[in-house]
């Protein structure tokens, strides 16, 4: 049986590391001081991690510049160097987008290294928590009712397809644009108004943008009212044009790492699973 | 442990047996010789019946016209007499709508005789299968699709509320008229276009009415297409303008009795909890 | 035209003012002075009020403890006495919950006097707004995902009602307490699980109390995990017993006025509508 | 402007016609004699519309047997040979699932010659309607109501999707088989109960299988009660054992072409969308 260890990240490495410890598994922190005050978890230093664990576990995203670990929580900055990567050089470490943290030592190069972000079940579910936390916003932040509201969401990947589901379960009217002929199909079957991005003309309740390019310009803004909420999901630039966002004196509520923020046990579990699957493929012969 | 006797009615009445079956109690059939070729239930003259039940369940409605019991799945006609009336003159008698059947002799006023069909969970759960029957001729009649169409609900009592529901799950752009002020509230709050009767007038795919007054006339109907299928679900006369229907060259889908129609065992389960709890009234001081 | 005075408050008066005046009425504030920083309406005094506005507006509830008016957004306290009561004698005075206030002067007698939180319109609209504050709450602080979540709501009034679909369009798997069959029946309907009070036995991650009477007692919380959140929806004392919630180290989110916090425009919007409503019916013969 | 010629097919090609009449196209039949008794369209010999129309539509599928054209609704047979074949030579022929029909002639090889079936918006949208026809016939042959129901859907492709959407829609409560772990989480994630196939082990009211390899076995079939209703949406030989069903004495609703026969004016609309891409981009330099 495996152990676990679990080093930088933030609340969702918490309810991973609980998670674990339910099915049976010996867990150990790194850099999660914070959170883990009254000692629920073993803290470990970097090097006994790497003796003592077989599976390491690091945040998601692993690092934000390259330079040091994710780790809000930790009492001091964890720099990554050949040091931090010759630690772990017997683990299977596993972490999310783990680019920037690759590039910090050559060592990781020899490393049994993996990715978890990249397995879909995580990334389907990480957008219907973001979906969720969306709807969070939009409650929060529209002064009006979500039930009879008019939305528009921009983009029909897997985040706006569990945003679509989970407006009109609120009762709103949704409108979604997309460009893919089977998309425009798929979203009026779900009882949604599909618009070609060109096509946009209504004033809205709230817009939630999904698209990584600029797709919510001047032309769509300077239709909206005082009271419009735009909510940005798409990692930054974003789609919504912050100029004209300006000129139609409109606002803009920023909306990074939703999953974490509103639902950090649900997307622990999400973690747990998918390193789960990866653990299993990587037993079968 | 009370014993049942069944006399008249339809598919409901069977499922209804096997459903106090099932509960542990006896239970004995008298003018259902059609849905009963195999012998499932014992079957009673209306004397032996009234001898060996204390319960003696009719159908819904109890007699059409007054004249006989409703029992369209028996030999030979049930003539509603002072005989009939006698033969249960010591039983409790429990039917559906049951006017008609009480005019019919004068020995009824000393009978102990209750009407289920008065029981909210009953009236409430008909309204229910009636909206979902409804959507079943919907799919079948409507050469369109559901998801995505354009629907109208006229009325938003019970059947209404629960057709728009409904409606809105498959996918429906629902718009439903009514006239008490938070009637339209609820309807906006779930999604729906809120009209009043005076605004309406859009091109829709299916028409549903569940108001027993001329609701739907010819100034809705000249603006339908020929596609357009309309769905009469309140009772006789109907609030659909039947001239104006065929001046306007569209159709109407009758649809009365839909629980029994396609739900005769739901129906039957609806019928057996209203008399459990009409028992357990009873029971108690 | 009236011309509308609106006196005491919060935000939910302001977005009332703005629809009001976007109708075309001329409307005055009073004791609404931090909302109103930049003149967006003109103030009076209450006597200007009294003299000059038609139609008097106050707050929901009018006053909390008899002795003030309900006005957060005042420079000062407005006390409510014979002087306040008599600036009004000429005004068609409407407010929300007015039992406190009406109490303060015996002039309140002579006076034409109306309670819009006695209009179904509002009370319902405002369940589906509380509803929706629930959904919000839950999201913000249950660490898990709503849809996929177990939910117990107690209570099938307006608010359980609107709160079962909510959660159901939000993907969670509801279970709703109610004590009517007929409750039962449309909770079954609705693809929740309909259970009697003393059926509980599940563990839960969110439980809404809609029933102000001690429902959610240690039976019920005795069995709920670390994680799981419990939400009061019911006015004080509430229906979730404290002393035990304690005692199994639980707690409890208290979720007082969700319209005007979650929804300040949509509950200004519904009071508009009850007033109008209330002037239509005055105006008829 | 193209001319279209329209030969065989069933009623979808009857709606296919009339809504590219309305976009302003002229359309010819051939084959289609018993739904075009009044004349509605002009008909043509095969060689007539050959030389007539620059686009020919042949029917979904084109042929079930290689050997003559799907025409069910042609006063006679049409034969696929060379001569028909030659007859479209200048055409740019689009048809559904043609591979019988291309075997038939090797001319077909020398043809312009497409497959709108290929279309990613025409399978989803068939499989949107597929999901509202197995609704339908679950409505039909079901005696229970389906709100409050146990459903059981095998697969998560398409047609699952569409069909857990749309049963919880209708207040079913809902399991679905996958076997991939984020179709697992996404069924979890819309509220229905993810459920891996070895884990089957419930009885319920309706089961639909989409999956064409024999899911349903002995193990869960003798589980179900003498009420409980399969319904098989895929293709022959489908994925339920028909030896097991007929051992545990139950029976099974065969369900297909769900698109044609419950939404033929959709089906027509959708075969047209997909032709007017494949026309759109072939215009593209």
């Amino acid at each position: 049986m495996e152990s676990f260890g679990i080093a930088g990240g933030d609340k969702r490495q918490l309810y991973l590391a609980r998670s674990l410890r339910e099915d049976g598994y010996p867990v150990y922190f790194h850099g999660l001081e914070a959170l883990n005050e009254e000692g629920e978890f073993p803290s470990l230093s970097i090097e006994e991690m790497g003796e003592r664990c077989e599976v390491v576990l690091l945040p998601l995203p692993a690092s934000r510049d390259g330079l040091e670990l994710n780790a809000p929580f930790s009492q001091k900055p964890i720099v990554l160097n050949d040091g931090f990567a010759n630690a772990f050089r017997n683990c299977l470490v596993i972490g999310g987008m783990v680019g920037k943290l690759k590039a910090s030592s050559p060592l990781w190069e020899q490393s049994r290294f993996l990715d978890y972000y990249q397995r879909e079940e995580l990334t389907l579910g990480n957008a219907f928590l973001t979906a969720e936390g969306a709807v969070a916003l939009a409650l929060e932040h529209s002064p009006g009712a979500l039930g009879g509201s008019h939305c528009l969401v921009t983009g029909f990947g897997r985040i706006g397809k569990a945003l679509c589901l989970a407006l009109r379960g609120m009762g709103a009217q949704v409108a979604c644009c997309a460009r893919k002929p089977w998309d425009l199909t798929a979203i009026r079957a779900l009882g949604c108004e599909a618009l070609e991005y060109s096509h946009v003309n209504g004033q809205y309740d709230v817009i939630f943008n999904t698209v990584p390019a600029r797709v919510v310009g001047e032309e769509i803004l300077s239709r909206q009212g005082p009271d419009t909420i735009l909510i940005e999901l798409a990692s930054a630039p974003g789609g919504i044009d912050r100029q004209a966002v300006e000129k139609c004196r409109l606002s803009v509520v920023e909306a990074p790492s939703l999953p974490g923020r509103f639902s950090p046990k649900a997307s622990g579990e999400l973690i747990k699973e998918a390193v789960y699957h990866i653990l299993e493929e990587r037993r079968r012969p």
